[in-house]
């Protein structure tokens, strides 16, 4: 039971954007589009795939025959080097800027069948580390280092082999600008970390987490938009993926091994997210400590592995809507089982 | 050709925010979802469809034999009356406010498959004149009304009997409040309406124009994140809905009629979007010279009528991200036939 069963709307204090919560829309029985269901087994290895070890890839490069996770140069990147064309105007109507940058994409695992739920915590150690060497070298060059995965084919994603990507750029994103303003300034009006008060007060109340160890925290946030979306957070001060000594990288695992597992469980099926870091611009030195390192999870689904979260219309032209709230959420991935339910038991 | 064939970032003026621009990305070759087309041809009645004249919706009323359109409560809105264990709170980190309104459907024709392109100048107009009533009564009691249309099971619509929506409350949705942060603060710089300005200065460029006649002009905006967004704006000094005279109500219905025409014969389908007025929030009397009245077509197809741009990963935890340029869209539509391409020659 929860005391939030009225209409309401929740202020996401990073971004500064409410939230319509409706509750009692639950009810509205659904009628519109269904999702399709990867229900087909995906092979080990695939010849085809651009992916997978030993393949080649589209601009004819051929991949090694790695054992955890590769990485390379996106062929399709929508950032690369300064074009010798690029100009800018600052005149308020039309301003444009030109940008640089460099996208990779990081395969999690040589099969291409095994999604992160799937891994070993040794394999999922592996994708972390992966994460934090080209965090730190990319950081040395740009401001702004995105670290995402795209999962299933709902999400856009291209290729079915688990991967993830990174695009870096010189200058910070919408999103990155806006958080960075937004805990810049509660930071000057509390003198402390936004998100370190933030945890330290889900993990008092309860209601919203849905994992902790020692140094990660998983809470479905006050704000969350999405069905089932989830903050991961940091116990620790950490402002970057890069800072992550090996028992918080080993903790993380942990933490993605239960999280995405409990997320599979919840309607069966191979759960689809887009998912990704937020880190302190790299620029940013002592003065830093405003900010905490976060993963956001955005999941679409809602009622079951076909029928998902349609941000659409009002959310589109007003300002996102949800039915169920972050409490019921929370207790409904807290109930969810922490074995794979392609395992056995769950 | 264009010149913005490099990699860029353009600005929103009316959000605030900014879209990565990637020409170049256009070429990658798609392996993702592809979206199933709706080719089945719909009856012009349908004794199953809770939105058909005659016929009973779920909360057991019968709708009239209505002859243009017809609006009621939805049955399952996302707001209704302020509920009395209503509480909210300004914790920094939890705020929550207890929020009431109403929602109406707004059916567009009594014909079960007669989508805008396919209704007549007439008919057009009764929708508009609908939106102006609805709008202005609303409006009395409610500070901000979303006028909206959710066009496609691809676009989360659960009934494919065109309609729209119409969701109104006391408070300003996040949007309303930034698009109205910044057209405040242009014309405490500038001393003019921003989207006055913008307007005079597109018909003067041309690249991005669609459409236009004596008092409308339709144009892919210069921030456009979508593929092929546009936003309509009035030439007159128009603020809100309730306030356009018959001149302009049957200007608009040309526009709506030619826009979402070329849309249908883009990709030979009824092309999905999500659309929907800005109106200035009801409660600012003659201070709102500022504003201008405005809709924003939301559609999400990139490629085909089965391949569309999904805002994902990068676009979620970033910014949004485009391909081709809105100056290329703008070609685009501009070339695309008036006539309608189940209508013959087109
Ligand atoms: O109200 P409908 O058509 O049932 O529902 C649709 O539009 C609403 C308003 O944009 C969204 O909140 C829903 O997610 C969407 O499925
Ligand atoms: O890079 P991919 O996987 O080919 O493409 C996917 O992720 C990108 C980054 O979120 C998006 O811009 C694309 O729309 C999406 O289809």
């Amino acid at each position: 039971m929860n005391k939030f069963e009225f209409t309401h709307r929740r202020k996401n204090p990073l971004s500064g954007e409410w939230v319509l919560v409706s509750p009692h829309r639950n009810n509205r029985p659904w009628l519109g589009a269904t999702e399709a269901v990867a229900t087909e087994e995906l092979p080990k290895h695939d010849p085809s795939c651009p992916l997978c070890p030993g393949n080649q890839r589209a601009n004819s490069d051929t991949n090694p025959h790695y054992s955890y996770t590769h990485v390379f140069v996106n062929d399709f990147g929508a950032l690369n080097s300064i074009s010798p064309q690029a100009e800018s105007s600052t005149d308020p109507l039309f301003t444009y800027d030109a940008a640089e940058g460099e996208c990779r994409v990081i395969c999690f695992s040589p099969d291409h069948n095994k999604t992160l739920p799937e891994m070993s915590l040794t394999e999922l150690s592996e994708v972390i580390t992966a994460w934090q060497q080209h965090y730190r070298e990319l950081s040395l060059r740009y401001n702004c280092v995105q670290v995402f995965e795209n999962k299933g084919a709902i999400m856009g994603c291209s290729q079915p082999h688990p991967h993830g990507q990174i695009w870096a750029h010189p200058h910070l994103s919408t999103e990155i600008e806006r958080e960075d303003a937004q805990q810049s300034s509660y930071f000057q009006l509390h003198g402390r970390a936004l998100l370190a008060d933030y945890a330290e007060k889900e993990i008092a109340d309860g209601s919203r987490v849905v994992f902790e160890n020692k140094h990660w925290l998983v809470v479905v946030p006050f704000w969350a938009a999405w069905p089932f979306e989830t903050l991961v957070l940091p116990k620790d001060e950490l402002q970057r993926l890069d800072a992550l000594n090996d028992a918080q990288n080993s903790a993380l695992a942990e933490t993605l091994k239960v999280l995405t597992t409990k997320y599979d469980n919840l309607f069966r099926c191979s759960f689809p997210y887009s998912m990704g870091w937020h880190n302190a611009p790299a620029n940013l030195d002592s003065s830093a400590s405003y900010w905490r390192l976060h993963a956001h999870f955005y999941p679409p689904l809602l009622r079951s592995a076909t029928v998902k979260k349609h941000m659409v219309g009002y959310e589109m032209l007003a300002e996102s809507q949800r039915d169920l709230t972050p409490e019921t959420a929370a207790s409904i991935l807290r109930s969810a089982s922490t074995i794979h339910y392609k395992q056995g038991n769950s």
